[in-house]
């Protein structure tokens, strides 16, 4: 197939597009490269260093023998996705070309407005070419599990079946997101089933849960390959960001209780994922939304993970908790299904020891890349927050590290290729 | 009360900035004067001679002695917005300042985009401009009922109790929404019920049904006082375009079958909702969602009304059915709640034949101002569209007149004051 990848330069964009190419697909990988700049206005940095898109790409070419097309470019740029699309007549298109961190959505007014214009008009913009000028073509959206919230009643995926005074009708799930970034991905969803009722288009949306991990099988196979791995407190998941903390010595830091409960994947789920949807495609004028995780827990089930993974070296790691910064409930009923992805044959891989030890051992290795005052959750839901800014030079250190990895348990995965 | 009025250039922001000025209320008129742009873009007009906003202005407070604040201002523009609410401090802000066509929506990319950017945009900056600047204030929102879409079940009051698995919760009714338009008012929707929810920001939202009438008590006091009234296939609501069809001779065109049914109500309704919604604000926290329409009606049972009631006069009127160049059901289930506002003690005025006259002498009062043309449907769902453009000299020409409305009966309303 004739794949593109939009957002490929991103964590999980650019990992998507080196297995759909070792699969044997066409990939076409195009990014605005915003997110590097997103970096340095942020003041944060990917723990793993990241070659730029051409190195990487002809890394990967080198090594496998598969060329991927690289097209630098904007999606809120309507001729340029236009073309785009016109000049390559996709099979598939995986959009991964959003603003996707909740913090940063929230910091401002502007990065309010900012993140929901950029996703909502990048969409309404590539819906449009597809419409004009590969019909048949399936969008393969990125959505997110906190689109639904934390309703008291069981998830279903994307659609539920209401019985209401006698009458019955199946109905687009009720959404209840929790930031600005989570409601310009509710309001892509809504966009994007309209066009597939009115147009014909065909789309899968992924509500995908939190994703942890920092390696496939194809990025490991040279260090021109990483991802990149963000830890700090505006880009980086959860699980990522204790590990980050277990590895130089900090305490694990839980907003509220940490009953806060949501899905996880690997990254190696999310990959193959994106792959079973393409080869799956949805008829035309169909919307279909599958629940794209694989596992759930609290926030307190994870840090105890990680704490767990650690005592077994004899390393202690404290957990603290703090003020929430975010608005949400943290002790609330959560049931989501997640069976559409098994149903094509996905074969999830569950959270481990050594997947966390595997993490902590990365953030390790590239330890005296850590930004400590980067790991503090700075923006709060209520009034905002900012960017972070470098500490004066003796004004924040990393607590002592107080312990290290003492074996390294090698990811299956990434010995297999 | 001081109250804010958004898009009080509009077809009813400027009835309503009257009507809350006739009560007592102080009022601020806010617009950024676009409507008369797009007018100017679209080829459109309105049927009714409309006058400056100074000049509307300064009649009103000659004849009803109250003053109107007014600003030009565009709510795009952050900083304006800011500084209004907060050099205002409003106990309400009422917001019509949206682009609120649904065929303009769908005439191209260009007006999809900027449908949604204009709307959430704005809509944006005026929650972080109340939560900064004036938080307990209450903002009324134009909300459609075109956001629920025709679903087979009843259609509640912004939320419904969902019984799922055993388990239940009151969640936000499920959006099904048929144009650009339509889903930015659901954007909107989303957005607003966040703040509510992380802010304690207050608002009710106010789902619309499709308004009729061409006149309140207070427009009709002076000619400088009129509302615009759109006939037109971009901008003109259904009951006035059949009326402004009637009036100048011409069938009645009804899209599809004609089954499409819609709550509908009067322009005097409108008002009297808004001040209701004003003077009972919700709690601090609260997102308040009323159906704001008064009676539901098919397509064809309002083109059989029209038709019965130039019939009472001897006058024949033909409907003719047209291929439908929206994507809707033609025949379904129709039933929506309207409590809330009943509740609150609102005295509906429901469709009469009287009504009807009186709209189609509005619009035979100004029936060389009609641009035969522009009644037109030009812009389909599925393909999009394109504005009006002035027909050659010849080559169009409106059907002979085949009949006067011969008697006025006037509108109780607007005798009253």
């Amino acid at each position: 197939m004739r794949i593109i990848v939009l957002g490929a330069d991103g964590y999980l964009g650019w990992p998507t597009a080196l297995h759909l190419s070792a699969k044997g697909h066409d990939v076409i990988a195009v990014d605005n490269l915003v997110r590097r700049r997103w970096d340095r206005r942020c003041g944060t940095n990917s723990l793993v260093p990241i070659t730029s898109m051409e190195r990487r790409i002809a890394r990967w070419t080198e090594l496998s023998g598969r060329p991927i097309a690289w097209h630098k470019l904007d999606l809120c740029d309507a001729d340029a996705v236009t073309a785009l699309v016109e000049e390559t007549s996709p099979d598939a298109v995986v959009h991964f070309a959003e603003q996707r961190s909740a913090p940063y959505s929230m910091i401002s007014r502007g990065h309010a407005v900012e993140t929901q214009v950029n996703n909502v008009v990048g969409t309404l913009n590539l819906l449009f070419a597809i419409r004009d000028h590969a019909p048949n073509c399936h969008l393969i959206k990125l959505g997110t599990m906190g689109e639904y919230g934390t309703p008291n009643i069981d998830i279903e995926e994307g659609f539920i079946e209401i019985t209401h005074n006698g009458r019955s009708d199946r109905l687009p799930f009720p959404k209840v997101p929790g930031s600005m970034y989570h409601l310009s991905k509710v309001h892509d969803s809504h966009n994007i089933h309209f066009t597939c009722r009115i147009w014909g288009l065909r789309a899968t949306d992924l509500n995908q849960g939190v994703v942890y991990g920092a390696q496939t099988k194809e990025t490991t196979l040279h260090r021109d390959l990483a991802t990149r791995f963000d830890y700090d407190g505006i880009w980086g998941t959860v699980l990522n960001r204790f590990c980050a903390q277990a590895a130089i010595g900090l305490p694990l830091t839980v907003h509220g209780k940490g009953g806060q409960t949501r899905g996880f994947l690997d990254i190696r789920d999310t990959v193959a994922c994106i792959e079973l949807a393409a080869l799956n495609p949805p008829a035309a004028g169909e919307f279909r939304v599958f629940n794209q995780f694989t596992e759930q827990f609290s926030i307190l089930d994870l840090a105890a993970r990680v704490q767990e993974a650690r005592a077994a070296h004899g390393l202690e790691t404290d957990i603290v908790h703090q003020p929430n910064p975010r608005v949400e409930l943290d002790t609330h009923y959560y049931n989501a299904k997640h069976q559409h992805l098994l149903d094509l044959g996905l074969h999830p891989h569950a959270l481990a020891d050594t997947l966390i030890e595997d993490v902590i051992h990365v953030v390790q290795r590239h330890k005296s890349r850590v930004r400590p005052h980067t790991l503090a959750a700075t923006v709060d839901w209520r009034t905002g927050g900012d960017v972070y800014h470098a500490p004066a030079a003796t004004s924040v250190a990393p607590r002592e590290i107080v312990g290290e990895v003492t074996a390294r348990v090698p990811v299956g995965a990434a010995a297999a290729r």
